[in-house]
């Protein structure tokens, strides 16, 4: 069952079809899950996350340069914090554990699939409006979420990748998930209306789509490294 | 009579209310009517003018990152040439005319009113999509033209500002104003459907009415000069 | 004397030439220093600063954008969060105490002046890189500094406006200016080297100049209030 | 030989290494050369560049934006104008004849290597400055140009891409990347100075290569529509 993060995500999710399935039960997703995931592809994915996390942290950036509201501006603002000074430290301490350190982190060298995936969010931003941004921002925050909750449940109990699940599942993550479901729901309400079969409604499904579909990429690379 | 823009023009300008009116018919588009505006005011214009027009010429460019169709991108790309390869050359030509060359226009000292309209423009592209954008580009575009088709026919015999004048009566001229009026109709009808009554109504008109406002202050910055 | 925040905030700050003092020193300031100034100003300031505060974070964000290491990151979301989530609500609390609501705030209407400055500072970003937008940025966050270091030792027993200047003298908002000064320092180093007779140098300077004059137009339309 | 396009060029493409090299004598270019490329291949390869190009008049549009000189505003300008109303119609007319209309082109569904290659194009122009964006933007106008130039002499006299290969040939394609060159040069020395040794050298020459790089998967991309 789908989380409750909102009405707009619960569309977009819909309207996602295959595609949100294949990401969120990705064969990555199901070694996380299991613990058959190989280490060598876990530390490749999480070297490229880190670098994810530096544009996805820039892509929210974007987003409060594009708010519209002072609510807005509070909830990406401090998700931008949240990224930046917090999150992105435990994939250092993770990765610190695995002798990487956060220079060569940052200077990794950035797969196709990772530099397509946070670029194109970017560019959704630049070239078009908050809701734009958002529908690209999406797949990535609110899919996370619905995958620590249910692997929260689901996983081996002997699997090595209890503590990313945990991260995910985290009650202190589902309220991100909460908070920027409703805030994406009020804006489209200030900006659209009623969403279904607004004139905007394919294009935003579009950009939900690809980030989607991106996602799927994103996991696939991290199999490359087993 | 206002000219025939389309219809999100006839909307956008009507919301305006006294503001169009205190733009379109301001002292300084009666003094180039009646020919009584002094010189010197018309070089002082006509120099922030020449600034202006680079940083509008920015904003078009702008518009064509920001735009979602074949046509749009068109109808941008196509202005931003005519801006920057031709009508910028009017303006060096008669500035040249009046001995002041075009490395001093392009580095004259911007006014405060100048400053506040351009930046003000490119900011609801960066904030905004190709409507915010495009909310903020009309007044000038629309404004101009509406002014020449009436000074041409009410014009003094004798104003020395006839050149100026028929610049924007011109036929060309009208027409980029009737493909950017019709190109915003369709931006309207693809993004949004129905204007009136829609949500985002209301922060698109605050950017035209915004937008007409800076117009007004820039004709009184002209008049300083005198 | 000139607070230390840094080499390249130095040469600016000399660069600008008569203009800072024009700034720091403007009667504005001096009517906050000895208690003069009129509540009125004082609180048509607080609203538009307000305003100007909602525009510099989105600055400040567009700097996360730019960033290029991950302590220009750090740094640039930590101002944001801190000025979203923190120093506005400051301005909240003293506005809501003479009957001023945030929408209030949030939704009042700009003056030019405001207009101006917030939007070059942005424009800046959108046109060069992370020190034109730096450029742009420091006027505002260390002449406030400077400000409040000089008027909490000058200051009236009993200006009224004590409180602003604690707020911009206190140890944690030079400990911000400093911070800033260091990363700018750092950042001319990693993209120029050598400041002083760099290629990029004059125009490094014009930014910070105009923004300084921007500043002087600010406290200029505070005293229209009186 | 490599063609002179510039001193900046020389450095960047000598900078590249093998990618250089890789890039312009890639087996699609090849296949170019002496005709042995399949139809479905460069059919594939057609469509997906007609998207790219939609990017790409994007990301020469913000090189606008970005411009600080009039030469720079009018070279960029004119390119945009060129790409968007007359390059862009050469490849329609081709796939026209191909039975592939305009509407199907714009809408094509990216593959994630022309994603990644455009979109890194314009963040490469968000995230840095006027140089940062052309060094991102070299590779594809001065590679064509060389392969061009190269493929006219070495050309199969019976190959069916003798059209494609006259296109970039052509002295009109050559003079841009002349004039683009040149253009870069100045930018350089106007920014920078002398580009080899320069802290902001490193950086630069990144974007350069990886703009390379992805051209290699662009070819590649197109390889497995055969």
């Amino acid at each position: 069952m789908a989380p409750n993060y909102g009405k707009t995500f619960a569309l977009w999710r819909e309207g996602a079809g295959e595609a949100w399935d294949d990401y969120t039960h990705h064969a990555f997703v199901r070694g996380l899950e299991n613990g058959t995931l190989p280490r060598a592809a876990f530390l490749l994915y999480l070297v490229q996350d880190y670098v994810f996390l530096v544009h996805f942290s820039r892509a929210w950036s974007l987003a409060v340069v594009k708010s519209e509201t002072i609510d807005e501006m509070k909830i990406c603002a401090g998700t931008v914090n949240a990224l930046v000074n917090h999150e992105m430290s435990l994939h250092v301490k993770t990765c610190a554990a695995a002798g990487i350190e956060e220079a060569t982190l940052f200077n990794a060298r950035e797969a196709v699939e990772n530099l397509a995936y946070t670029r194109f969010v970017m560019d959704a931003g630049l070239q078009g409006d908050f809701l734009d941004l958002m529908a690209a921002l999406a797949p990535c925050v609110m899919g996370y979420g619905e995958i620590g909750l249910r692997l929260a449940k689901s996983k081996a109990p002997d699997t090595p990748y209890a503590e990313w699940i945990e991260t995910y599942a985290d009650p202190d993550y589902q309220a991100v998930c909460e908070s920027v479901g409703a805030m994406i729901d009020s804006a489209v309400e200030s900006r659209i209306g009623d969403l279904s079969g607004a004139p905007r409604a394919a294009r935003l499904q579009d950009r939900f789509t690809m980030a989607t579909t991106l996602e799927i990429g994103f996991w696939q690379m991290g199999l490359k490294g087993a």
